[in-house]
């Protein structure tokens, strides 16, 4: 198995494995946006790159000012982390907390991150039939339990949303329960802005709310990692309280601000591209016996056909080249899932051409 | 005060302050290697740009495996951080501990990080007759008390180092009342190899005693945040445990690669200019009415002649351009305190000229 650190993107354990070079695989076991980075982020960076011999701002005051700009939101209700993973271990410090909700299947390091800082999980099951969603009553009983509920918004690894009703149900039920609902957006800018269910233009009618989002993912950044919280001031607060100074590099920064910068033009290429794709991969899929979740997002969670397991299915399609998500980790999930990133046209056109052969060969 | 986020090196807040360019500025608040990178470190990220597009190897293989070749350590006896701030709170974070012990003066984060995680803070006070050290038998009775030691070797903001006398006691003392000891080496590069006084080739010995370093100041890469801990491999597994997945950006990564091959001659080339430099400094600063400790390390540890206070300084050479670290929050030290990096012959005149500027003028 490949996920010997948890995730996906692991390609120097996938050269030792398959006896192949990092470079020479088609990586579909991290969700990294197919256009790369913007033209002008790389450029950025490239005329920047003398300024790693000054220490990056403490304070990450002009990404902290371009953010708030953008979102319309304040800087006082902006946490800028060391990739979504800081942010969600700064909450975790930060808050005082005993016990932490999840719903599973759901990105691992919710539980891996609460363990690792003493916090105990309670875990309820989505339910297979409602695309791995949990009822909202079950979320709302979940929610009386515990200080802390994280959400997948849209779910890894199945990229589903809940709705902006069921979110604002939610909410209401977390300021009522005194609990803290940390909603994951990590994935949301996959979406089209008009199909987003996000509450951050309500963060202000729920001071427990907490968004979590990452730039790694759309703008194609993850090795210099950057991600962000919004929430409400004191929440903010108390997560810089608990950040190591100058946790956020320079270039991350640099390469973030730029990425800000990027305009329309490129999210629309990216949603265009990500959309007709999803639709090419999961025909695909279906066609050679797959069952794919519905997912909005930029990956897809596959139930392969029977006899096949996930960890088979990595070795065959390792050895051709290509890395895959094993899911079999995922707790509610059964041996036969595996996740995969939609990626670009010729990318997708080589994944299912090799699946396919692996998959006939078999029968 | 430059020091908002308690550090030199915040060229954001001097820009406001002063009204010039981030760029203008010379600055001797921060201790960076004057070299700059070795030519080739810049050369390798200019060449892997668009590696950024993968998520950095969460083990820091063949970081640590270049390490453990060149130190003659185990890679189980190495943590890798995202900078030498992070191994702190990781050790703060890992290790079960209640009290801990400084000497001050000494780095404003063993205070802050300690109480940042809640963990409560012993200090005593080097003497000022004695270069700002304590004596052996104090430390030792401050061993006993606490759960864990910082000792900065050489010593921040003075330079000075314990001598390898005084540091095989207090790692025995450290052993027998069972309390970690945190040396803190990271500007320890910077004095020659034959001058050093470290427990590196000591450590299976001394199981309590940890050795922290960075990257960032002898190889001038500040902004890519690079760090490392050496202990026993207990104290790294509970360093790791606590570690947020990723937390070491790809780019600074490939660049410690690159940097632990820089050679001799970039390190015969740094230790040449910083021991000629200070001396330069030492008697420009002395000649001026000042009084410097007698530090190893690439700074110097600076007493204003009456009636100057160290805020009044900053803000004179603030206004010429020159940036130099205020000591007044430094518990132990006087008002009239500066710490001025050692840095190249031509920014050193003009640091030089300019003081004595400012100091003639007043008189």
């Amino acid at each position: 198995m490949l996920e010997r650190y948890g995730h996906g993107g692991d390609l120097e354990s996938a050269a030792k494995a398959y006896g192949r070079e990092e470079g020479s695989f088609l990586d579909f076991s991290a969700n990294i946006n197919p256009l790369g980075p913007p033209e002008h982020v790389l450029k950025q960076l490239d005329g920047a790159l003398s300024s790693i011999i000054r220490y990056p701002d403490p304070g990450h005051r002009q990404f902290k000012y371009i953010l708030g700009q953008k979102l319309k939101i304040g800087e006082d209700n902006i946490c800028v982390g060391n990739g979504a993973a800081e942010c969600m271990s700064l909450i975790l410090l930060g808050l005082d907390l005993q016990k932490v909700g999840i719903i599973e299947p759901c990105f691992s390091e919710y539980r891996q991150l609460s363990e690792q800082f003493n916090v105990e999980v309670y875990s309820i099951r989505g339910r297979e039939d409602k695309d791995w969603k949990a009822a909202v009553e079950e979320i709302g009983e979940l929610l009386q339990q515990v200080d802390l509920l994280f959400i997948g918004q849209p779910n890894n690894p199945n990229g589903v949303q809940y709705s902006l009703r069921e979110l604002r149900i939610l909410a209401e039920m977390a300021e009522q329960w005194q609990t803290y609902m940390v909603i994951d957006e990590a994935f949301i800018d996959f979406i089209a802005q008009q199909q987003q269910a996000s509450l951050l233009s309500e963060l202000e009618k729920y001071p427990r709310t907490i968004l979590v989002r990452s730039m790694t993912k759309f703008y194609a950044i993850p090795g210099l990692r950057l991600g962000y919280t919004l929430a409400h001031p004191d929440v903010i607060r108390s997560m810089t309280g608990k950040q190591v100074t100058w946790s956020v590099n320079g270039l991350a920064l640099l390469a973030g601000e730029a990425a800000l910068h990027s305009g329309e033009e490129f999210e629309r290429s990216t949603l265009e591209l990500i959309s007709n794709e999803r639709v090419v991969l999961v025909q695909g899929l279906t066609n050679l016996g797959c069952e794919v979740s519905p997912g909005e997002a930029n990956f897809l969670l596959v139930k392969l056909p029977a006899p096949w397991r996930s960890i088979d299915m990595q070795r065959e399609l390792g050895m051709r080249g290509i890395l895959i998500r094993s899911c079999a980790m995922y707790p509610g999930l059964g041996e036969s899932h595996i996740r995969i990133a939609v990626k670009g046209t010729d990318a997708n056109q080589v994944f299912l051409k090799e699946i396919q052969h692996v998959i006939t060969k078999r029968i």
